[in-house]
């Protein structure tokens, strides 16, 4: 954080360094998105894309996820607490849209890299939890944000990148690269009780 | 590690505390293997079931994860330098198999917890990397070997644990509770090159 009478936010406030954003390879995933706009040029200059901030819970950032999926009764400090494991982990590189008129998250996506001793003492990547406000679908904020993260694992020097999905996003999944290989596509799940608290 | 005349391994060699193997909930998994053999208790007694060791290069680890996948020219040093970034990291636990008669590993098992802001800043569990060695198959070390680690994704708190497998294998992991949920089990790639390495 910078020292002044206002605060600034850092590049320490983030989940992580904003300058791994720049200069994805674009060049590599040409005629996906058309009109060709990229994290840095989203085309609208009030949509930003940047990594996850600890401010964004007053940014809508919990409510976003909550269009995909149980959220819960998520607390401030519990926000925070969870920010910093994910920090201290390493290898969470949560991204998001936010829309500056509003100072609302509008978009998000994970990438999450995994140490593998397989492949060269490789590095792994998933994708997940990637969600667009309803009220901004259909823009190709959804093929954006995903190919950020996507051309961020690649600049990691990950050797592959995978997500699970429900049937009807296949498409869209498809649309941007990702594949269903031929005996290997199988995704299978134990699920346990969620946590007790009130949700 | 103990001081000593003679090198003595302590829980601070392994990628995790031995202790979070002990009292799994059996229990919930009863009439799976037959005979109801655990971790702790594996029918041969010089069958081991323990967390990676950073020992563990020299007793044929990666040789067992060869019959895995690609695992290229890993030296110990590397082996080394990954362990401890997993190790730093947290989340990473790697399970192994040990025949004490030859001090080899035969078998392994990985699992991934991975911080959450869903599920009420939940953890999930993933299932990675199972293999047996193929003189030692067919005996449920196989499936010994994975609901050790599904049970320890129970006792850490994760609400849900997941893999993704060949098609050959659905059967194996049904028969230890995992299910291809409807409409919901799709896994998908992006492959980018391997690490340019000599492997
Ligand atoms: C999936 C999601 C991120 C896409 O965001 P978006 O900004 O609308 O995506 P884009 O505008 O970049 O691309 C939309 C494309 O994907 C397709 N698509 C997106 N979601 C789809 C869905 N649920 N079913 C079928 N197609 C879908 C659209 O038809 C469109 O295809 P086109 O480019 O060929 O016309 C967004 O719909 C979302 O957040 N959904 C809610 C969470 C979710 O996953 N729901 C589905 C559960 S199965
Ligand atoms: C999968 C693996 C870990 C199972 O180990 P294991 O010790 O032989 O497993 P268990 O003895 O506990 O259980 C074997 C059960 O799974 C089934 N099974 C295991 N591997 C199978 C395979 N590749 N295809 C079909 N069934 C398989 C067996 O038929 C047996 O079923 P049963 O108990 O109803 O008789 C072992 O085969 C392995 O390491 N394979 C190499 C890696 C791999 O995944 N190969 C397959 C790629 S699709």
């Amino acid at each position: 954080m910078k020292m002044g009478a206002t605060k600034v936010s850092g590049s320490d406030d983030y989940l992580f360094h904003p300058q791994l954003l720049k200069n994805l390879d674009w060049d590599s995933v040409q005629n996906i998105l058309n009109p060709a706009i990229t994290n840095e040029n989203t085309g609208e200059p009030w949509l930003l894309v940047r990594p996850l901030h600890i401010t964004d819970y007053d940014k809508g950032y919990l409510q976003i996820l909550s269009q995909l999926t149980t959220v819960g009764n998520v607390s401030k400090t519990e926000f925070e607490r969870q920010f910093w494991n994910m920090y201290k982990a390493g290898g969470y590189y949560l991204t998001v849209i936010e829309d500056t008129r509003s100072n609302k998250i509008i978009g998000a996506s994970s990438l999450i890299t995994e140490f593998k001793f397989v492949h060269n003492c490789g590095l792994r990547a998933r994708l997940e939890d990637v969600v667009v406000n309803n009220t901004y679908r259909g823009k190709q904020l959804g093929k954006l944000i995903v190919l950020t993260v996507s051309l961020l694992a690649k600049k990691l020097g990950c050797y592959k990148m995978s997500l699970d999905c429900k049937d009807p996003l296949i498409p869209f999944y498809k649309s941007i690269g990702y594949k269903l290989e031929p005996g290997n596509a199988n995704f299978m799940t134990i699920r346990y009780e969620d946590s007790p608290k009130p949700s």
